[in-house]
């Protein structure tokens, strides 16, 4: 089945303890595409300037990701410039130039309208819902935010929520959400805004779905997937938005959504994460093979279950 | 089969968000004494002042815990004050009075010297050798220490970690201990000081144990057991203590000590981790039944396991 991702596509320069490299391809959208594509169609609905080569785009297409959504935009591509540094769960951001992702507004080619599934990365809440409204036929739709819209575009979040089925956040995006530390108790308040499900990502321990009362089946509880104990993190950025691919991917993959496939979806998310963080940008989504893929999916299997 | 618990009784006065006490029945060798008590024989050996009454003594002699190892000096009880605020992960000291606890020295009965198992709480690190050394023939010994060991008196900490067979710690202290950021490569430097495995105790996201090569039997990889996400926690005061209470307790109670005990002790540690935040001190701790610990086990496996 296919999925649209709606997101960002742009240059990085990123710096960290392993080293740096600039102006390698990034944004939400890539990472999110090159993640799931292992799993099942994928196509982009992003904006990009006149230096988006071929070069570039053709990362994606190598990938069987469909482009024909890419908008090619006077201008330049989004940049953004970050360093990690001990912590490499946190980034210090050194530069963001939107550039031609400042007037993106997402237009949905007629090829995508059949599409299945739906990714909204992170991106203004209002372009995300009308996303959401220019296809109402999705079976599901998962979406990314971040504090910067919780904070500054709290009720545009309030109505895109609605339209969201699994929202993929992290701690600390949650927390700030539902105004609450405490995490499960977070949860269900987020969960009241709208979701059927709610996905915090816990970094390096992981990650935790937690469901709406009767959502996707019947469940007591939530359910929580680990993260590989990585000795080496090259490059952290596009994590999020690799589990993102892999989740998502692997649901579009399944003909039926339900508790037990959203369980190993989490799974999924954490093995691309985990794979996405092991080279600098993009480069370990862009080599992998599926055989790869789910023999660390094995590899979280033994890492959490009992004999 | 025995364990011997060597830490602090004491009375701490506690703050958190949900309420306080005062001069509540606490202290390492206490939290754990209870928690292993649901599995195995526990036998505690600990200094107390005048000031502890048999209503102390009694909440541990309930629990079939041996206090016979609780010696009575003239003064007080050790007495430990605290607050938790919204992160409850951390605890801010109000006051720490060390009391009779300062001139602690470990004496081991002569009916304690067939114990099988030891469980060395958070004292001076030379103390925890010498009860080691006092106890040759024990089967397996856990220990547990902190950053003001691990700053103050690594030298000592350093010759301690080449007696125990498992360390329990948490994040920041494996890190410091390891000198080294990154939590995997964290873990196989401090399995080079000595200890066969290492528990690494990761608070709401559960725990992580790390082998050294070939020990405990052959697997590749570390095992990760999840923490139950809790709506209420009352009082994290203990959680850590009552963990490793799960884990040795578990580990005691089996005949054979290999991968899989230990990888079920996890789990067990987190269960009981879990009910001790429940409540205020070590309440929740001494009204339990295997059979509600068992049920928790059952929902910290739905909460990992695939079917």
């Amino acid at each position: 089945m296919s999925i649209l991702a709606v997101g960002s596509v742009a240059f990085d320069c990123i710096a960290t303890p392993s080293g740096r490299v600039d102006n390698v391809l990034g944004g939400s959208a890539t990472y999110f595409a090159l993640a799931a594509s292992y799993f099942t169609d994928v196509r982009i609905v992003a904006v990009v300037g006149d230096d988006f080569t071929a070069d570039y785009e053709n990362v994606l297409k190598k990938r069987g990701v469909d482009t024909r959504g890419i908008e090619h935009a006077t201008g330049k591509t989004f940049r953004w410039g970050g360093q990690y540094h001990d912590n490499l769960n946190e980034a210090k951001t050194d530069f963001t130039e939107l550039n031609v992702f400042e007037q993106f507004r997402p237009r949905i080619p007629a090829e995508y309208q059949d599409s299945q599934f739906l990714f909204l990365g992170n991106i203004n809440p209002t372009l995300q819902s009308e996303v959401c409204t220019a296809l109402p036929g999705v079976k599901l739709t998962g979406g990314d935010t971040m504090n910067y819209w919780i904070k500054g575009s709290r009720q545009d979040l309030t109505l895109t929520l609605k339209q969201i089925n699994v929202l993929l956040i992290n701690d600390s995006e949650a927390k700030m959400l539902a105004g609450e530390t405490n995490l499960p108790r977070a949860a269900l308040k987020v969960l009241a805004m709208g979701p059927q499900a709610l996905v915090i990502k816990h970094g390096e321990y992981g990650a935790t779905i937690f469901f709406r009362e009767g959502a996707f089946g019947i469940g007591r509880h939530p359910f929580r997937a680990p993260a590989l104990p990585i000795q080496e993190v090259k490059d952290p950025t596009g994590a999020g938005d690799s589990f993102a691919g892999g989740f998502m991917g692997y649901i579009g993959s399944q003909g039926e959504v339900n508790r037990e496939v959203l369980k190993r979806a989490l799974f999924y998310g954490g093995v691309m994460g985990s794979f996405a963080v092991e080279q600098f940008g993009t480069e370990r989504l862009q080599s992998l093979t599926r055989e790869e893929i789910d023999a660390r999916f094995q590899v979280f299997r033994e890492l959490t279950h009992l004999e």
